[in-house]
């Protein structure tokens, strides 16, 4: 029951995660690569480390013949997402890992990314990606929305205590520590490593970053009533992942309880023991996410920390989690790999 | 005019950043480094990016011969630095480095470090070594303690704002991004390259960072009231640099206002343009301290976030600052090298 | 067919690296691990990151079944090796990861090791592991020595340019450059990240490293008469990956065919495009070895460089590799992993 | 007696390194500095870790008044420096720290950087930079042309061995490690965090890299006779630092001799004792050379060692040397700063 895969857009790093995860993956065979400025060049030239592989060269979008395609991933820039996925069969199944399709409404669409959306009857149409929360929707879905890589891991904490009314809604701050590969393959002059290595700092500071958007949306549509978080990443020297410190009100010790009654018949969603916080490190490479719990010194403040991997979890083993629930294969099939430490 | 200096506990980093900013003082000179463990050893071979340095060797602290020293630095570990101290020359000035010193009731010692202080009549004569809110009596000490490195970043930050009356008191939250030579020369395994590059976690959570002893004492003073700030520190694979970013209730615009006006005359502190925040790359080698003050969306929270070195401005550079005012010299002299970048 | 593994030495990263790699293996399952310092706890609190699986917890060596273990991975510290397998069952099949097993003559031992072999006959008796060499050796043995991880890389480049005779063998240079885990999780003060990231150098300098026996070894049977190469590792501030650079008197054109001829029917190796050389980023984390061929500007002279990733295919799994072969498995089960980039 | 200094092309890092080396320098003041696509900006926003500096905003050559400066650091693009300095007055002191004028010979130019060169009687007016071995005729020039950073490295190396005639000049390698500033603030995709960091590589190998046109011009005509090195770069995952590893054949004791003598007097290199080697992390951030001499197992052949930070004496502390010599400065004013460890 091999199901027939095309990536567009795979000459970027979750472009590359896909490939990577799909490698090993038992159900799953790549049957196109697309990559408009390096089209024409095999993979092993764009990316050394699939040299291995058996994959096809990369090719234009127009190229790919989609009717022998089971389902496509379409790891492309925002904009340039919303413009390719309008024009592919209207019966294709699509995994979109762009900001494009992440937000219902128009309006909060333009409002954070800046212009019209393109393609709103789509927009209605897609289902928002966050595996454990919208399983049933993603079942049936054609165009699935990949979250944001920050906005996943803040919703990771966030939901179920936010769900279960344990947490003072106007005090929730989130403060990231991101990896830099969550920036993609730009080159940007903070992304060098000259400027990046041996150093830590805010950026997108003052809730100004799109994914407070995916926040918005979400945390409101569960409490019934507007939800505003404070949130701020910070840039801190790794490739790979995303170390969410949320700092709410409520009780620790309840806080923990729920997170743990939520998560525990889940396979990849660990809540370690109360009193203990995750690291980045334990995570990285794999689709597992960490949750960890401790109450503070001041009475009802509690410290909950999530950690995961913005490219694997955060990202591409999002999408072919979702991806194995579009097609009919068991969830977590290509994607229990252990992380690697060190 | 030149001093003459001791260093007890020459081993360590900080130690060793003493002696590297002192190479280029014009005011003192080097005649003891003590170090138990590796007496007799040269310090081109303990430190070998000393090498060019004509130093004396390391000897055992009974070997100094005090009487011809104008000031001994301190830096040895916790605990031993308050039995070394006790049995100094009552007329020697010193500097210590270690956390014996820094709080001033000999309760609060013994609730954050554990154990009654061994020498609590020295607790009583010690100065706060935070030198721009401590200037004149720093000026007039004999025993000045330096302060905590996360203890002063985040004075820094909220020392002028809980004076001046502009946040909620109830409401401070600390998040700290820490480098790895905070924790010193220590063999430990969470410190090895292999565990602590390429990813990021919290520690000391939930209020129990031993800084926080500080902070209550510092903060509760100045505001006539007890305070308690929430406090987590996280490691980040840097091997210098303090990123604190204060989550706080109150108007951004004011905030910067307030911090301006405090630091317009520091020499050492820089406050950044509204809207804009620092870089743990932009302060790194230096004694320097930059500070950005934002606004959230969420109307009346702010950020602010400071940056400096732990090992200079957040120890030795503190320091040596302190030692300049005990001793009569120009208070920035040895201090204005540039941040090394990148 | 599945068959069951003991590890003696899980609590170092070859142990937790050979746990990642069984942890997808299709045939392997892991029924006792054993550490003696950490006797008793579960492997989730030794290596966190291993947290997703059902493992047994560490125990002592004595308190192994070995009654139905059909192989037993050794990664115990060097010299505790030889002493722990003399007493293991004779009829157990063992992969030692250790270098007690790597020299044949126990002279060779002694001198390279500074001490008399305690099992010579155990010597004797075993396989040098380095699989794509020694295959049908490997099928029949019951104790297979896995290569040191700097010898592996060595001889990958060398063992067919001496076999076809087309190097200088009086005029053999390998400068490596080595990632830090292949020192293991050893509190030392050059291995912690303060002093290690951020710049590298020389060590084991002069003809010194012990991996040199294992070429001598290995070259001199080759060439039927003794060859010595020079080699000095570098380390270099990265946590997994070898790179060795090796300086050959040759034509680099009938250097790059030997290369491909040798290893074109290997699953494991990839001979680079003739010009080109390889990055350890490209095989970090698999079992891959990359090799690249050039020619220097000096007539007769080649450049030939290969990159693996020490903990993988320079220990852990290439011990797989070798298991698989002795347990009647196909060779690369369990191997075919991605590397992970970035 | 200060002199006026002005630094064309202060955009990039060389650039900025000589503010922060001129920062502290008791005898220069910088009086313009120069950024044609940055031109208006202040050195605190393109560069803020200076903020602590009273500098002039960047702006076009063009609008540069040279009467009153004394020297002219030049730091700009390679092929642009022989165009600009063309146009500056015949009369102002310069020291370029491009590669325009490091090869006397036209045709040499032409060779490795692949067009004639634009001002041939600027290229013979031009002094070679390396303090050590050119002092006299830089404190006479009126144009120095900084070295190559790979190729001072190598030099300091060799030229004394090559002189003595104790090495073979037909058997000399060299084995680089270079960390990436080297390659300047260039939006280049492997100079991106997350490809650089955490793996090595080979790069201009086979004898291409435009260095080995220094070496050829100064080895060859030392000897007396063609020279020509082999000679490879390799990138690691650190920002400032080079370490040459030179395998020769020759002896040992005989060569560290030689290197003693050459260098006993001579402030910035510091030959270590016999049998040891250098870590760039010892002289990152200062002017200081570290070289250590090693006997190999195999007879007649030794292993050189040199380590330098390739932004400071491998191209901006040495201009600054060099413009001391040319002011009847002292040489080593501003320049015996410290290294940063860690």
């Amino acid at each position: 029951m091999t199901k027939t895969i095309a990536i567009l857009g795979a000459s970027g790093y979750t472009g590359a995660e896909l490939v990577r995860l799909i490698s090993t993956h038992p159900d799953l065979k790549i049957t196109a690569l697309t990559g408009e400025r390096k089209a024409g060049q095999p993979m092993a030239q764009v990316f050394p480390f699939l040299r291995h592989l058996d994959l096809p060269d990369l090719c234009r979008i127009e190229e790919v013949d989609f009717a022998g395609i089971d389902l496509a991933f379409c790891a492309l820039p925002h904009a340039t997402s919303q413009a390719v996925i309008k024009e592919l069969p209207r019966d294709l199944k699509i995994v979109d890992l762009s900001a494009d399709f992440r937000l219902r409404d128009p309006g909060d669409y333009e409002k954070w990314y800046g212009k019209p959306h393109a393609a709103p009857e789509l927009q209605r149409e897609a289902v928002y990606g966050l595996t454990e929360f919208y399983r049933d929707d993603i079942r049936a879905a054609r165009l699935v929305a990949g979250t944001g890589c920050n906005a996943a891991t803040g919703q990771y904490i966030l939901r179920p205590l936010i769900e279960a009314g344990v947490i003072d809604l106007d005090r929730i701050i989130l403060d990231l520590k991101c990896g830099v590969s969550g920036a993609g393959r730009a080159l940007k002059e903070n992304l060098l490593h000259a400027e990046l290595s041996e150093g830590t700092q805010a950026y997108a500071v003052g809730g100004t970053h799109r994914h407070l958007g995916e926040f918005d949306q979400e945390f409101s549509a569960l409490a019934g009533r507007p939800v505003h978080i404070q949130f701020t990443p910070h840039l801190v020297p790794l490739n790979r992942g995303i170390l969410a410190t949320a700092w709410v009100d409520g009780d620790a010790a309840r806080l923990h309880e729920v997170l743990q009654a939520r998560y525990c018949a889940e396979s990849m969603i660990c809540v370690l023991p109360f009193g203990t916080t995750p690291s980045t490190h334990d995570v990285r490479g794999s689709n597992f996410v960490h949750i960890g719990v401790v109450g503070d010194r001041v009475p009802g403040r509690a410290l909950v920390v999530a950690a995961l991997d913005n490219l694997c979890k955060g990202s591409s083993g999002q999408a072919i989690q979702n991806a194995n629930l579009m097609l009919g294969l068991e969830e977590t099939a290509g994607l229990m790999g252990a992380p690697l430490f060190p």
